[in-house]
């Protein structure tokens, strides 16, 4: 059986406009100290400005296709309280990458002056502000995932909590970053590159999948969970090979952030070690991975996964 | 009824031990990127720097007196879940603390070079990794509040993640923050003073109250919810109107950190609105204030709280 092909534009835009619409309301739009006093308006606008018009939503995309792969077919009525929690878990992962672009943009770290078209977060506020949006938008993912009056159970938010702060902890994200800060100017070999970029942008990408898995409140087969890790593990790695392709390919106007700085910055990439041709070989080779993780799963609806996978390796900014 | 003498400085060291070991256990003591690949050291070493050996823990105090208060009695065989939820609780207030002045110490905030009476984290290990390791102890709070395999309620984990983000986001801690810096060289009112240290200083302190609370799982009548509150908000300013107080009053090597800061940065605090007089009137006034929502509250056992609130307005560093 052929299986009808899926649109994911269409699919994206759908989802989309929901987590732009809830990225709205929910990051500072508002806030009170008290009924006399609002929350400060400058760390506010710092926090909207890092979230708000920019960026591909891959990680929100992943948790809501994730979520699609393991609920199909699950009762509409059930799961009022789990839709909420989704849309809850993709913006709370986006608020996650939005607070590491903003850190990782300071002048101690990258400084970089341009991400997504526009000044980064400390050249428009200043680096100290800079520093607190970061701060704010991390805490703010957490809270996201713990509304008060939640339909959904307490152990799904609680799992979601677990998941997102491994993710971005010191065994995840904020460990890449070090091991990335720690290894400029080395010579790593391809090992070190992987487990440099497991951590770094691979831990929260897998994390968003095994987030909207968890949205469903199903018990998983150890099977299926290992599955979808393999899944994000080999996504969040091609991610990484396919961005180093990028910084050597594409320009800055197409990126939306300086091409070429890795580079320039004598950092080791992929296609340092590789080169070009079989960095572009083992993209197509982790792809393959992803997919085959799913294909060998009983994952009943996995058309958007599929079509996310493929579209990171075949991106062209 | 003359109540028996509360010894606070054997009940705190006898919850400091505990509070200590879990700390030096709990925080970047191992990990791994996976079989072959030890979690980065220089990240761990600086969360372990910034955290251990150092502070007055005031925060997990504070969490440890207010479960004692509102669970008295409770018995045993019920609590061995919520016991370990309570000193997560009082961990993750004080890894939230720890990173605060890890990145309020750097160059673009306060620049300060001591702290508890060594380099601060930024001095030691430089700016960029300072950062991560903020960034890295952010998470790991929300991480010890969610053990996969713990034996307290997942409502009480999700609940104290809430409380956790809440007190530590825009409208609370960070929100603090900025009003902070957005104040220097500003005349402030008394009014606006008081709503940048709610957040900045009051905040954390309260969120570490209600989460106590929490880790007795039982539902509060709103009157005690109410009583803690107060005792949380008066013992939170009461706190920062002697932080200004011993910064004029006090030299470094008393406090462990720069005194006279706030004076030399053109900082409003309340010595510069108010004058030492009626600034230590306020602090005692304050104290007056938690110690009568105690008092007016069915609340069991709030000897630890009461002595707690004396010491941070009687304290001298």
């Amino acid at each position: 059986m052929t299986p009808a092909v899926f649109d994911l534009p269409r699919w994206s835009a759908t989802e989309l406009a929901r987590v732009e619409q809830a990225l709205s309301d929910w990051v500072a739009a508002g806030g009170v100290v008290d009924a006399e006093h609002p929350a400060p308006a400058a760390l506010r606008e710092g926090m909207r400005y890092a979230v708000l018009d920019g960026g591909k939503r891959l990680r929100p995309l992943l948790v809501l296709a994730a979520r699609e792969a393991v609920a199909a077919g699950e009762p509409a009525a059930a799961t009022v309280g789990l839709n909420d929690a989704a849309l809850r878990a993709a913006c709370a992962v986006e608020l996650i990458h939005a607070y590491s672009l903003v850190h990782d943009d300071m002048p101690c770290m990258d400084n970089d002056i341009l991400r997504r078209g526009k000044p980064t977060v400390h050249v428009q506020f200043g680096e100290a502000q800079a520093l607190l949006a970061g701060d704010a938008l991390q805490a703010l993912a957490f809270e996201l995932l713990t509304p008060a009056d939640s339909e959904a159970p307490a152990s799904v938010q609680a799992t979601l909590c677990r998941l997102l702060a491994q993710a971005a902890g010191y065994q995840g994200m904020a460990g890449g970053q070090a091991i990335d800060l720690a290894s400029i100017g080395l010579a790593l070999t391809e090992d070190e590159l992987r487990c440099m970029h497991r951590l770094k942008t691979g831990a929260l990408l897998q994390g968003s999948v095994m987030m909207g898995a968890v949205c469903t409140a199903r018990v998983l087969p150890q099977a299926t969970h290992t599955a979808l890790q393999t899944y994000g593990a080999a996504l969040g790695l091609a991610f990484q090979v396919v961005d180093d392709i990028l910084d050597v390919t594409a320009d800055s106007a197409t990126l939306g952030k300086t091409a070429g700085k890795d580079a320039a910055q004598d950092k080791p990439t992929y296609v340092s070690l590789l080169g070009l041709d079989r960095s572009l070989a083992y993209a197509q080779e982790l792809l393959a991975q992803a997919l085959h993780a799913l294909d060998a799963s009983d994952l009943p609806n996995t058309q958007a996964l599929r079509a996310l996978a493929d579209m990171v390796v075949n991106r062209s900014s």
